[in-house]
């Protein structure tokens, strides 16, 4: 950690500052330049409170040099780390695209979503039991008999399922129905108290960055996770909010490759719901994997227009097998296989 | 609710269109304009499930003219809500300023906080026994004690205390200790299982803007709580993630009279986590008055560079005191009290 | 145009919002329903200037049905506008790579960039005599002479050049070294005396967004210069500002498709500048083909850590012998040429 | 400047970058810690061109430790600049409401705009005679005798005019009307050839901020005027954009502040502009006096909905003079007068 000292701090309040550090137990350096002093910190900074230095009136500015972030780091673990679920490896050679439809509406639909996605040659399902809905008034999900409709559908195909957790109080109906991922979904990416929970699970975390999450927060979030002791987690980028308007969020690729740079992790994108609309699907699905993608997260239904929620953004069958074909091809260009 | 037709629409696709207005209970209203055909939906438009005509061959766009937010809305009740809290009115003339540590640390420090917060001319008290922190490697409070230290110190001054609930696990614990109001944080604006939960309590709810929450994403979360049964919500600006670096957030004044206009709720202002520096608090705090707040959450600490979190934003003190004194002056020149 | 009325407006003001319509020439159409009034305008809104309506005391929301651009418009001009330069097509099957320095420094650093790119396989050279720099205290780039050193350099291999306009003054000056292109840069997007002198011009435009600039803006900037008479305008996609700082800019890989869907103009990417971070150049090149950019602006540099100004995003000659080479896989598995 | 070292850097690298630093003419100073090497540079890194190091292959990181900006900064003049205006002064204890219409539309309008502009008791007055427009087909000022319609209005009652200057060629004619402060726009903050021409007048100049500009950009763009010469600078802070839709733009109150921090130069608010609407003039006016700010650009016109632009933000004479009593009184509870 770096501390820059104001230009007209006294005598007393830099001996206050200097005081202040070895409180903490790390080391002043001080280094007097011709238009500033500057001081270092030798030792752990995470030792320091946050905002426990700024508060003094010498300084001016705290700079640190770590990173917050540990397990979760490419320091940490410089190779790639593949996560395995049932057989089906995600973050190696192999592209995954984990397809179905926004919600689970019911056993009848899940069995036709199912077919679609595997047909399609997906190798995971998603599907959603439970919603974060804007309104209290639209339709929520339809709750625990979701999971049984989901796991029935998806075993006659046999395809792992990922769907989203919101409550700590579901975590025992998800063991129990032996869901494959859980996925966190955007505005849970910080619900610390629920992060710390899965983090004591053993089953694989999809964490979706949240709406407006630096890629500081979203490794943090992550390092939640992995320090309560589940290092199986897979990054979900779904669009961040800007002052764009023209379409629901900005899918943003450049974090592929910087998070591939960050974390040993894998990284998936969500196009769906980063577009919000379904022609918007196969571009941003093929930008996402020539980023450099591990997956993606792709709503399909078997009739978009009669879904109940999201009719906008799914896939037909039809769509999602073409896509499959479209991304083949990119995955080949980059040396990958899908 | 408007569509507006394609131009190259097909009269095959423009029959459909109508056809699927009419299933759900609507009575679509064609007018063929010269460049555009639009079709008016007359009927609740809170009938439609969300995307269901976009995904339509026909449709272009559809905006809706109906607010989705009604319990909170000043169209349902016009006259300003004052919420009493053991008698101390939120919401009319007088403008309340809740201040306190950002963190309960220990009796001590509770009992000195609550006594400088008495003496400033406070009416009510705030502090967190369980903190969101970024990081799982700092400070997350001091947990369940936290509510008893801070339910003794403002006993003994007799002031009631405002604390966040992060986790639906501890709504017992708060009812328990008497929470007088119960602050929802940025973070779980849209925490919707955290939401019905509070819905269904009888006690008030500050409820925070998410980092990047529209007004109207805010509302529907307030909308949340009304719908379940409670509603005695006051809505906390705290400042809006933007571009800048320079300060922490942007402290967004033009919500407080958009949201009086929009909605019968008192509106309060966080000057202490928007700007994220005590240097900044008497500034903000005098436009967010200005602007029309009902009230502020203000952080203040007995030695704020003791403090175990955001060290470099609390008031002393004396500071406390001295705002108070400022904003009373400002208070005056609108015609409202402190 | 549809107005909606506000639920109070009493008679009077509702006849004079009508009369208001009809001095505008336009006639208004009336539908009651049960919760809101709203007044379809029959006629070419455009003839409403900005705010006419919205200030009257009936009026709670004017929503626009018409798109405020015209001749930049797929609606316009169905099929994709190839523009041709010295017989280079962009907008077509071929994909262009306009690579090149940041700024040009000397005769020699011009005739080495040139060859590099040449030798690469690119078909257009960029570089920069005129530089917009933040700081009054860094190089502004070489001036007038700048552009021979590029016009000598780039004529030595047969490449048609594009270099950034920022001040009217300059144009004849550019006119007289025959410039290829003519970049108007980011911070020029609504430099509205630029866009028109260009306008008025017979040398086609690359276009960069606005820093924080809207799709919607962007083509009107586009249609200002379209109305002057300049109808060969390139869409540039630069990336755009959020609260991410952990890249410089966030590349917005969903304008590609939206663009190329409202506008049958060409739309290139400069993947250089929105990531800001050479290492970051072949992943967003891809990112950007794979989403159906016509073509990139690239920084490419003889010896990039000395260049004189971003010398952190430029490529080196073999960096972007190698990029060419795995775009041509991109773009042979998108059905595309490059 | 400190430079952080890549863990993985070799010394061979490590060597390359020290010499770099050095052939800069400056001194590295290396200090090895025990995760990370650190190195400070001795001398003024503003010698350094941008990126020079960090395209290094040893450099993790660059943070510059002296602020790019100096003729602006507080730190060059402590005590706050008042700028005298025809005897009325800015910055100073007076608080100046600068207020007309936003276009120049006839010598009548202008003549009853000032009359109400004086009559209000504002010293100063605004209008424009050149409009940036976002569309090329709506309204785009008077033009040439729009600047002789405002003279001769403003003469009659005596108050100095401002109005905005967007090309650099109508520079002699700015002069020659005796335009008393030049006014450049949000679209131009960054337009360095105009900043530049400007910075050579002997005319004092408000520069607004860019839509989405961090407050280093606008210091940076100041820095550019004052660089050139013209020291007498004014900021107006007019909203920033964001994702909120709700309304125009978000007005910054924590930007004054900071600015009075950073520069000895006065801040002033445009309250029109910022939040798109008359009605919420009032109350963002009084929140940027309570947070500081010298004074208000305010748009007033004889009769909104008369205007041939912005009509649903200008306010009315009454308005006006209503919000004039209002302020006074903010004014007196800070201490001010206005």
């Amino acid at each position: 950690m770096i501390v820059i000292v104001k230009p007209q701090a006294s005598a007393e309040q830099m001996e206050h500052l200097l005081e202040r550090i070895r409180q903490f137990g790390l080391q002043p350096m001080v280094s007097t330049g011709s238009e500033r002093t500057v001081v270092g910190l030798l030792g752990d900074e995470r030792l320091l409170p946050e905002g426990a230095l700024e508060s003094l009136p010498a300084v001016e500015q705290v700079m640190p040099i770590l990173k917050p972030y540990k397990l979760v780091s490419r320091e940490f673990k410089s190779t790639d780390t593949v996560i395995e679920v049932r057989g089906i490896p995600i973050g190696g050679k192999q592209i995954q695209v984990i397809a179905g439809p926004c919600s689970v509406e019911t056993p009848e639909q899940m069995r036709s979503s199912a077919e679609a996605v595997k047909a399609a040659g997906c190798r995971l399902m998603r599907g959603g039991a439970f919603k974060p809905r804007t309104s209290p008034y639209t339709f929520q999900g339809v709750g625990d008999e979701g999971l049984d409709y989901f796991r029935t559908a998806a075993d006659a195909v046999g395809l792992p399922i990922v769907t989203e957790l919101m409550d700590v109080r579901k975590i025992d109906l998800f063991l129990e129905k032996g869901v494959d991922i859980i996925q966190i979904g955007t505005r849970n990416m910080q619900n610390f108290d629920l992060l710390k929970e899965v983090g004591r699970l053993d089953v694989p975390v999809i964490l979706k960055r949240g709406l407006s999450a630096t890629i500081k927060e979203w490794l943090m979030a992550a390092e939640y996770i992995a320090a309560h002791g589940n290092h199986r987690i897979i990054f979900a980028e779904r669009g961040i909010r800007t002052f764009e308007t023209a379409y629901r969020n900005v899918l943003d690729v450049t974090a592929i490759p910087v998070l591939k740079r960050e974390t040993h992790l894998p990284v998936i994108v969500d196009p769906s719901h980063a577009g919000g609309k379904a022609w918007l699907v196969p571009q941003l699905s093929k930008a996402a994997i020539a980023a450099g993608a591990d997956g993606l997260l792709v709503e399909s239904h078997p009739c978009p227009e009669e879904a109940w929620c999201d009719a906008d953004q799914a896939l037909s069958p039809q769509q999602l097998m073409t896509l499959m074909g479209d991304l083949r091809k990119i995955a080949e260009a980059i040396g990958r296989e899908l």
